[in-house]
Order: C-alpha cells, then sequence, then structure tokens
C-alpha cells in the first residue's frame, strides 16, 4: 500500500487510515498506537471531560511523534471548554461531528488546524465543503454508534459525495480489513476512517468483555435501534430487542428516552456490562475473530490491501 | 475489463455483469440486449404468467444468440408452471429467489441447469450452497424492491459470504457504475448484479415516467418500509410517508396489508403511477442521470471499471 494523495498529504501520514474516535475507546494508548503504526490516531472526547481530554493529549503527544487528532462532538454543552483544551495544547487535527460545522469553524481555522467533519448525506457534506472543513468522512449506516437518519450505506453514500464535493472523502462504516479498504478507495474515498476493528485491539481501553462480544458476532448480531431519538447500531441484546419491540408498538420519544436512560455506552463498552449497556459496534463486526496490537493489525490491513488488489484484475 | 473467473466460465459470458430479472422491467429487449453486450440478461418471471414468460423466452432467443437466463421468485403459487416452461424451452441458467433453495433443485440439476439463489445473510448461502447451488447472488440492503429483514449492507455481506462460501459470489445492491463493480470485486466478489441502472436504459420495459423519477433521484429519495409485511425499498412518495408513519405508530400488520392492497409494483414500474404505485428502486439512484442504450451503459460501465482502478494505488 503505497498511496499519495491529499489525505495522507492533509494529515502528513504514511497509511491513508484513520483510526476512529470513538467514546470509552479511544484514549491515548490507542492513538498513539495507529499514529505510530503511520495511520491517524483520533482521541475521542466524547466521553471526556476537558481535564481528562487535556491529560490524554498530554500523554499521547509523550508517547508518539507522528501527527494524531481528537474527534470534537459539536453539540456538547461544554464544547467551547473542549475546543480551549485542543487550542492550549497546539492540537492541530480536529475532526467534529454532531453538530454544525461552521459554529466553530473560525477558532480552529485561525489557528491553522486541520478540520474534517462527520457527514451521512450529501446536503451535510456540502455545508461542510461551504463552512471551510478540509475534508468529510461520509459514515454509512454500517457503522457503529450514532448513524445518520437517513441510513445511506457506504456503498451508496461515498461516490454521491465523491461527485458533488471538491474536498477529499474519507470512507467510513463497516471497513474492517484490506479487501473494506481497497473497496472505498475504488468508490472514490481518499482515506478510510476505521471504527470498530481499532476497538477490538490490544491498545483500545474498550472492556475486554466488550471485545469478546465483537469477537463472538457474526453477520447478524448489530441492530439499529433508537431512530426516534437518536439512533444508534449496537450488539443486539436484550436492551435492544427490549427497544425493538417498543419501536414496532409505536411507542412515543417519551417512552424510549425513559427506556434510555443514562449511560448506556459506559456501562456497555466501558464496563462490559452486556445485559444493561449498549455495546455499540458496526456492522462489520462479524468479520472481526481476534484481538491484535495496533503494529499487528495495521501491517495486516497493509497486506490484505496489497492482497485484494489481484481481485480487481 | 478484462477478467476471467468462475463466474465468466460459469455462464460463459465475457463481463461478470448480471442484469437483475426485475418485475415489470425485465423482458426479452432488456436481457437480449445485455446478453448481446457480453454481460448476462435475466427474464425477470416474477410479473409474468407462465404464457408471458414463454412468449419471453421465444423472442429472447430470436434476439440473442448468447446465454441467458430467468430469475424465478419460488414462493409463487404457479412456480412448477413457470419451471415447465423452463424445462420445454432448455433455459439453461436460472436464478431463484424468495423460497428454499432446494425445494426444486433437482428439477434443475437433472436438467444441467445452472443454479443461483438469491441470499442476504451468510445462513442463507450456506443453505444455497449446501443445496447445490453453482454461486449465490448476496444481495444488500441497498437493492431495490424486496429485502432480507437483517438489513446487511453490500459492504459488509459479500465479504462475510465469501469467507463462508466456496462457491462464488455475486454482488448486488447499490451497484450503479463502475466504481461500484471494482468495489464489489475487492470485496471478493466474482461477479455483479445491477438492476437500478439497466431499468434506467432505452430497452427496459419501465414506464418512461419510473425513469424520470429515477433521474431526478438524490441520495436520500429512497426509503425501506413494510418491514412487518416483506420489507421493500423504493422512491418516496405519499403512500410510502403514508406507510412509514403508520410503521412509526405501530401500524399492525392487517393494518398494512390492506393499505398495500395489490398491484402497487405494477402501478408504479410499469404504469408511471407516482401516487399510488411503489416505485421500487436502489439506494444508488442518486448516481444515475441519463438513459443510456444498453450498448452505450456497457460500454461506459467496462471504461468507469477501468478508469477506477487508479484509484487503488
Amino acid at each position: 500500500m503505497i498511496i499519495q494523495n491529499r489525505i495522507t498529504k492533509l494529515f502528513d501520514i504514511h497509511f491513508p487510515i484513520i483510526q476512529a474516535g470513538m467514546v470509552w475507546v479511544s484514549g491515548w494508548k490507542l492513538v498513539s498506537a495507529v499514529s505510530n503504526a503511520g495511520g491517524l490516531g483520533l482521541i475521542g472526547a466524547g466521553s471526556m471531560k476537558p481535564e481528562l481530554l487535556h491529560e490524554h493529549i498530554i500523554k499521547c503527544k509523550a508517547a508518539t511523534e507522528n501527527p494524531f487528532g481528537v474527534n470534537i462532538p459539536l453539540l456538547r454543552g461544554d464544547v467551547k471548554d473542549l475546543i480551549n483544551v485542543i487550542l492550549e495544547e497546539d492540537i492541530k487535527i480536529v475532526f467534529s461531528s454532531a453538530g454544525h460545522p461552521g459554529r466553530h469553524i473560525d477558532d480552529f481555522k485561525k489557528n491553522n488546524i486541520k478540520v474534517v467533519h462527520v457527514v451521512s448525506n450529501v446536503k451535510q457534506a456540502i455545508k461542510a465543503m461551504e463552512a471551510g472543513c478540509d475534508a468529510v468522512v461520509g459514515e454509512g449506516v454500517e457503522a457503529g454508534g450514532h448513524n445518520g437518519a437517513d441510513e445511506l450505506t457506504t456503498f451508496c453514500l461515498i461516490p454521491q459525495l465523491v461527485d458533488a464535493l471538491d474536498i477529499p472523502v474519507i470512507a467510513a462504516g463497516g471497513i474492517t480489513d484490506g479487501r473494506g479498504i481497497i473497496a472505498a478507495m475504488a468508490l472514490g474515498a481518499e482515506g478510510v476512517q476505521i471504527g470498530t476493528r481499532f476497538a477490538v485491539t490490544k491498545e483500545s481501553s474498550a472492556n475486554e468483555f466488550y471485545k469478546q462480544k465483537i469477537i463472538e458476532a457474526g453477520d447478524t448480531s448489530t441492530t439499529l435501534v433508537l431512530k426516534k431519538i437518536g439512533m444508534a447500531r449496537m450488539i443486539k441484546n436484550g436492551f435492544s430487542e427490549e427497544i425493538s419491540k417498543l419501536e414496532m408498538e409505536g411507542a412515543s420519544t417519551e417512552v424510549l428516552k425513559e427506556k434510555l436512560g443514562t449511560k448506556r455506552e459506559m456501562k456497555g463498552i466501558f464496563e462490559g456490562n452486556y445485559e444493561e449497556g449498549m455495546m455499540e459496534a458496526g456492522q462489520g463486526s462479524g468479520l472481526i475473530k481476534d484481538i491484535p496490537s495496533v503494529s499487528e493489525l495495521m501491517k495486516r490491513l497493509v497486506a490484505e490491501y496489497d492482497n485484494a488488489k489481484k481481485n480487481v484484475g
């Protein structure tokens, strides 16, 4: 895999492989390991208070000399505090999601920060481009965790983004091996963002029981629920089945919100509570069979990519 | 696109491009044009009585000397009569869907018919392989028309099928241009089945107004409804919105069946009735912008495929 394109240049990375900034998963250990292996690691600030984000940035800087970034959900009430941490620590790469891409972009741009926004349809992508983003992540409905309401798949979303935009597109959702990377590039993406596969590595801070559940997963083990109050993909469990049933019966947003309660992601991913938590994971979970180190995984992805080239003649 | 693999050999075709056997769309004109252009055309028997199927087979034979096949929904009440037409007319390629792949396979196999079954998850695919099918079509939830309940996407379904099977996999769902073909091959498919893109050609028997609606479609123009009684993807219209609303409110299967009524596919696709019909179409509709002849389209797909090779380094 020798690729030089707008994404490798934008971030000054060796491989156009980006590790998604996942809640409860992407701390400094995972992020620095990915960046040290030639990809781009992203700290997932979504599950961090500003002080904790600061700590992870400091530790990540100590663990790698390579570029890394931070993923920030723009809808967070304390987003200004998160941004202040980023500015103080001179972070140069921000991936933003869940909110208007233009809202804080001036803060980023006047500090020479590269900004990438996560989108799930063409309209959002054009908005991100017009707001001044340097690239977008196009995230298909295969992805674990929160998803766009239009349920566009990676296969259909990526080429439509590529045709509509002048800025480069990073593909996300369902990419778990080298075949997926080459398929995403074939569709016109210039990089890939990989989530669940990186969540199941030695350096990931996800609970070992969460990792085990992904390894046990088959092709039909994930489900998409909570469509009325914030759709998310997760490993099927008693909780998701209860929600599915309520949704089939037409439950109101109030009932669903009460049933959801709080801290389901923390319980599922960080505490490994299968019964009560949300074990957010992508539809590609069935392809994940082991818990490698990040270094092993990156070598494997590159080898699989090179090997899959013969598939395309 | 110079590809020689198990799929091109199985059907004795030049390109591993198969035109889906679509109801109200895939008559002898479309099928013979695809086979004449080096792909594999499939007559869509789903919307034909046995006599009409017989007529289309006779006309197709007169219009091409190349191989073509027939798609048969195994759940049809008169499936035996359809099969008799196929045996009498010495058809050598059958794509079966919607039913147990083993049910009529002896009839096919003792007449040296190549049999391909359409599947939407790994379990169904293994069943098809064990029943003796020569290949499977793995159809992702991007596809137009009826879809598997597990909602697996092409990106996630195909590699999992490839890993689980010894027989070759044909990818379907969301493939509308050469980039899609190369992506499907990268994921391990050895052929592609393309639906909506072929429905919007000069030789397709879909209504001109249906074709126009696909051309006008954007990335978010299709929707997946009728989950409780037989999920289908179609262009959004007043009918689909009514169904969506009922589903969100928890409507019963009885209410939904009554609302669905009969002949919605015929009305939408064949009669071009946007208000009352179901205009079944894939999520890739937003990539379709014109009504070429099949010959033009096939040349374009091959050129796009060759061009997209540079995307993968």
